[in-house]
């Protein structure tokens, strides 16, 4: 490729531009995508049926030498796909000189990417899943757990504990959905593009699409070998679904701590101190939520890289990968260790209902309570909330208080205020989406439909 | 609402936690929301008919008065919304404290947003619209020409303009299809959730949600009140848009270029300088440039809030809203002045054929021909790679070279190696997406149908 | 400006690319910096004394009515320093028009943008030191306060309050130690680079910069008038302030919790709910924490214009002020109200002790103690450790412990392992940075020390 | 550490949480950091001096078989600092579990993470004074170079290639500074706080910074333990560099294309088309330029990870790790290639200085001539912007107007209108900082200076 060049490139140079130390990763796509180049080669009669036989076993037997280690790609050729070319001819001799006919680097890495993002989120799919299943497992075997449900971490209003995992549940639902449509922009052929103009042979570009599985073929090969849109858009679903997962881990941590004490960890998803004995530390939720920043900083990197280039290829845009591909590892990973780490969670249940019992939760319960006899919204929050200013003062709980002292607030305090419960609220928080037992079975039935691939 | 505290809010703490001064764009959002609140609410015999309807007239008498600045929002008043509410007791008196019966602030905010997006998905749409059909439009007035493509901006291969162009134009498309992806997750109704838990009240969601134009209802209450995903996923497609118009900014600003040369921009698109009075330049291009930093920047910011927020919601969130007002904004004006901008641009012809013709763009042609000739493809690169390198050194451009210096490189050179030429490289590349015209007049016609919303 | 061009600026594009709707902010810096040009000019004869006097005279005479509201800028005149020339022509006559001799806009915007952080950075400085005053009269006013102190927030070793809080104390103080190198590098006088090139008038810049107390000049004028480089480094420090705020607002968040319970807020930093009459929120605190994300972006937008600009201005660069403007505002009035909340906050001392006394917070002792009988510490802290598992399946604290229990994990144990306490572990860390009072007495003696400007 | 738990870690979490793939790197900080710390325990007689002895002595010994890979880190013991103790004991038997008294790994770590930090600050200081050399070696081979000066990428005025190169100088020299800054808050010792809360031992503090290079000690434990400023610090400064870095990288690219031809890359920095044989391509400028992305994208990461943390240590912060050490290598790749690539890069002096004379470049020494002559700047400038419009409608150069065409704009055009050239605009521009030839002389040695450490 250098013949028109006077010199070899200086060796700095060709290590800080080889790409063969991290798109190795890529040498099934690279193969499986000269296979189908080769076979529509032979097909059009641009080479011929026994050369692209001879080309697609040769490469398949490349495919073995690497998973072995038998063939270790050099860094002196650049990148995975020189290197396999160059096996290839090694191996083969001159036929292997024909595979780059009507193919150049730029369609033939941009279909890589695509090959590989394909994978990436069928695999994120099924571990988004995974975990949606842990979360349900814990809900339905906590059926009655209560939990105090926070605002701005203050205890608000009781709920399931099974309606707070299901939220999540719908988070990770909205995740699937998003890398769904991901798919669609991603299942798009772009070989047959050459390096930026078309190719000025006659291919058939829509049965190399039938052979590599894509739904449809690109329509401007400028376009097709400048994009990178599919890159960047599974990094920005990647980051909003590490932000739920953080948030998630939030949580965990929190609950594991002694102030809050509603859950215990697994031992085998915790760790210990190197000085303090009686630690047992939530490393894992501290990790996944410490992974959130890597995450945003990789779409952050190829969101700048991308930034104002000119077409068509530049090399700039081989920065796409090393980013895409620490994303997907570190959000597979985080899915997997989730999904044993909620699975496994213990639930206390006695301590989150103290915690769902004390202080003035029922308040809200209170002024609609209020409402019922005829009071308006307003009013009646005023009135509730003088009411738990004196309570505050008198140092009593809202059930502490005499029924004289609720008149105190307003007459249509009667005996039927103490049936105002934990149990009641949620009870009758009974609309679509509501904590009342009713309405999570029902996102519980609604959510086990969608992980066997129903509709909710 | 702080009736249960002992004093009023410090005045730099109110004014730091207030909103007003830019949630007020969300007054007919939020007006259109309470309507629709109090008609449910007499639907459903939770207040009366007469009072919804007091409350529906009073609540478009404010409207009015907000768009005639008789009525200005107080900071005082926290946030719109209890502006609002304050402003309709005011004029309707008691019937007003009604009016947050079943309701929280949490649902209702969280309505107010996705009303908002939607409507703004909806402008964004158009105006990706009007800057693809001025793309069509300068490409079919420049049909026939032709300007170096380019890799590493470096001359490439030979293209027709409107190829070029049109590769913005399947950019754009994508955008479409990705914000009308998050329309569809941004279509979900989470009034009805309350502050949490669910409202402990006979609720029609169905009913809201018809009023209101939403297709579905949200299924989890503390999913619905702690959800931002959709404002993330908006400002994520907007990013991705910017990023597009960066590109195509670089290249007006090189294109405009003494340079390049290849097109000149209308006056009306350009800008003097204070100092240089010959200066005309390109400010519009590159303001948009720049700005890509903006919307970027607003998308690190609300994920950077939304990191680690336990359930459900906390005031952390209420910076979700200038950073996606600023990125909206930002938006839609990069469009519509993009719009007019291309579509007044001239194309000097005659420069961007001349650059075309250029060099040694026609080498990969050479090879292409080498290949018919019978040698493989990674053989008649090196020939002609060598070739180039002695044209070079003669200071020869390709057609300068005899038939003689030809064969020196590789006997199979004939006659016909000065048939190839611009023209012919360009009529060459025609498979589905190549530069050929025909291939290019099939993009056209597939533009134009995609515009009028037809499938493409 | 525009005699060259044919025609006038597109209304859209004259609005997208007019900045005076916000560098409007500058007409102070704009003005001195003017009236030092004019003196400089006078003093270098390159206009007559009275010519600068009136040119002096003027321009102060358009502060006032700028101030007073009776010269309203136009967008028509794109920013603030057309309009403030064009009034200055309008209201002086033909004289003005000679200020604009040896200066152009882009040295001219360059020098504002300096005064303005110099002055950013002095505010900033101010803020930073008010909340170091707090945090210490917090110190001091608390000075028995045992709290736990946490690793994984989990509960890990006693410490003193006081200690906790100075630990923000010390970040703080770098932080205004990176300001302060920011200020050195921001104090270069740019002015006298012209367009990009220098000026061909005999200027004195030496002169300029004693006028405007700037203690050099810069040395390359197409270097001066392309640097952003101060506002990006303002950005990063304030990234950075955000950073050490958002960890203090997430424990003031968790210790003003029911679960922890730590401190309370005054009433006058704390909010109600629309919906919940109890509650009493944190916003302040959260606002903040949120607040974190938008001077993260912000930093990130800056970054992502400047990126593979070639030299020498260009317009991207005009996107510098708006996200500094809402830096520097964030910042400030996060700092300011910090101040109040801080300092205002109640400790609640009781509930943090019996924190800290619960759990095996004492175990790292308990190995300590093990290592002052001659045991490795190795060994001590898995002692300890299977000591800490046996009690939690007794469910007893270590206090709880018979010694006959201690001993079957070693014989080294004795009697004084009951004099293990937590106040005997606070005073036995008392080398120089540990929680042992004599150790917090100094750092507290150095923290006022260095907020009175002196060395620490 | 474990020895409070029941089971082993799940083999997921282990590999999820384990550091040692990564933190190898430090092998040499950590061993460094145990030897200082075992002297100290010796000299404080808290161990004996033999054992130190045999401590340090032995991990010396490890770190050889590291080196030599005799010892390979096991994945199981989590982390570098495990291993290398575990390895420790393992040799030295008993005594080496002595070495963990008085030291955490929060402290441990922090003060490997600052070892390195220096060590990297170091390197980068280093090779930014090599590119600095770099370009000043191109600046003085080429003195008299001619260029045009763009703003807008549109020809402004002319000015010497050396002064454009040496903009570049400048900001290089700025950032030496901001990472000599960055040092100073890096050069404080964390070791001896233990865990968060300080060590109940004799320790020496001074002592340990002594021994290991420090200036200074940290002064608050649970800070010392929780900082990561200086992180943040060096990635914040590595962004604004790899920015100025992306800034030559256009320009590199620009200058090189067919259309600029201002400068040939050597053929050693440059690399060839899998397709198109013609090509020579500017891949390590693109690169570094796309590499701007990671940069800033792990500054972001980093950012992301540290908000919101509550003190002290949390497993998040392990984060800090591989993204600064991405940083570096990048940076120091970026710095070093560019070093060799600037300094063979060949000029082409007659392309600059051609297109230096075209258009309408000398436009403003015309303003500026006008005003000699009497005439107010902005009077002047309106007059030139309608010669411009003039001569563009007669296709005519303003050399080739004549005097009696001038005069219809001015009577004040004389004949010596013909003296304005490119040399007597460059010349002109004589005051600090300007393009004169004599100002670019007093940089050039005032760069030589910096360069030698010598003030500049």
């Amino acid at each position: 490729m250098r013949e028109r060049l006077k010199k070899d490139m200086d060796k700095l140079a060709r290590e800080y531009t080889a790409s063969v130390g991290f798109d190795v990763l890529l040498y099934n796509q690279d193969i499986d995508g000269s296979i189908a180049h080769a076979r529509m080669l032979a097909k059009q009669k641009i080479i011929s049926k026994k050369e692209a036989d001879s080309i697609a076993r040769t490469l398949e037997s490349i495919r073995e030498e690497i998973e072995s280690g038998d063939f270790v790609p050099s860094e002196e050729l650049e990148d995975i796909h020189m290197n396999i070319e160059a096996r290839l001819i090694e191996k083969v001799g001159d036929v292997g000189r024909k595979l780059h006919t009507a193919r150049s680097r730029n369609d033939q890495v941009a279909l890589d990417m695509r090959l590989f993002v394909k994978e990436a989120i069928s695999h994120t799919v099924d571990r988004l899943v995974e975990l949606q299943q842990a979360l349900v497992k814990v809900a339905e075997s906590n059926k009655d757990v209560v939990v105090p449900g926070y605002t701005h971490l203050q205890r608000a209003q009781p709920v399931l504990l099974a309606h707070h995992l299901l939220a999540y549940f719908e988070m990770l639902q909205r995740d699937v959905e998003r890398f769904g449509d991901c798919w669609i922009r991603t299942d798009v052929l772009p070989l047959g593009s050459g390096a930026l103009a078309g190719v000025p042979y006659p291919i058939d570009r829509e049965f190399l699409a039938q052979e590599l599985n894509f739904s449809e073929i690109s329509q401007n090969s400028m376009d097709a070998v400048s994009d990178r849109d599919f890159v960047i858009e599974y990094q920005a679903a990647a980051s909003i679904t590490m932000m739920h997962l953080s948030r998630l881990a939030e949580e965990l941590v929190l609950w594991s701590s002694a102030e809050f004490g509603f859950i215990e960890l697994d031992d085998a998803y915790a760790t210990g101190s190197s000085i303090m004995p009686q630690k047992k530390n939530p490393d894992v939720a501290e990790l996944a939520r410490g992974k959130t920043g890597r995450v945003y900083g990789n779409l952050m990197a190829i969101l700048t890289t991308m930034k104002a280039l000119p077409l068509t290829y530049n090399r700039d845009m081989q920065e796409d990968k090393e980013v895409l591909f620490d994303t997907v590892n570190t959000l597979l990973s985080t899915l997997e260790v989730f999904a044993g780490m909620v699975a496994s969670l213990k639930v206390n249940g006695e301590a989150a209902r103290s915690a769902a019992e004390g202080g003035y939760i029922l308040a809200t319960d209170l002024a609609d309570y209020l409402v019922k006899k005829g009071i308006t919204f307003r009013e009646a929050h005023g009135i509730v909330g003088r009411l738990v200013k004196y309570a505050l003062g008198k140092g009593k709980t809202l059930a502490e208080l005499k029924l004289s002292e609720y008149k105190k607030f307003s007459p249509q305090f009667g005996e039927d205020v103490y049936s105002i419960t934990v149990d009641a609220s949620i009870a009758s928080r009974d609309a679509v989406g509501g904590t009342a037992m009713k309405q999570v079975a029902r996102q519980l039935a609604r959510a086990k439909k969608l992980i066997r691939g129903e509709n909710g």
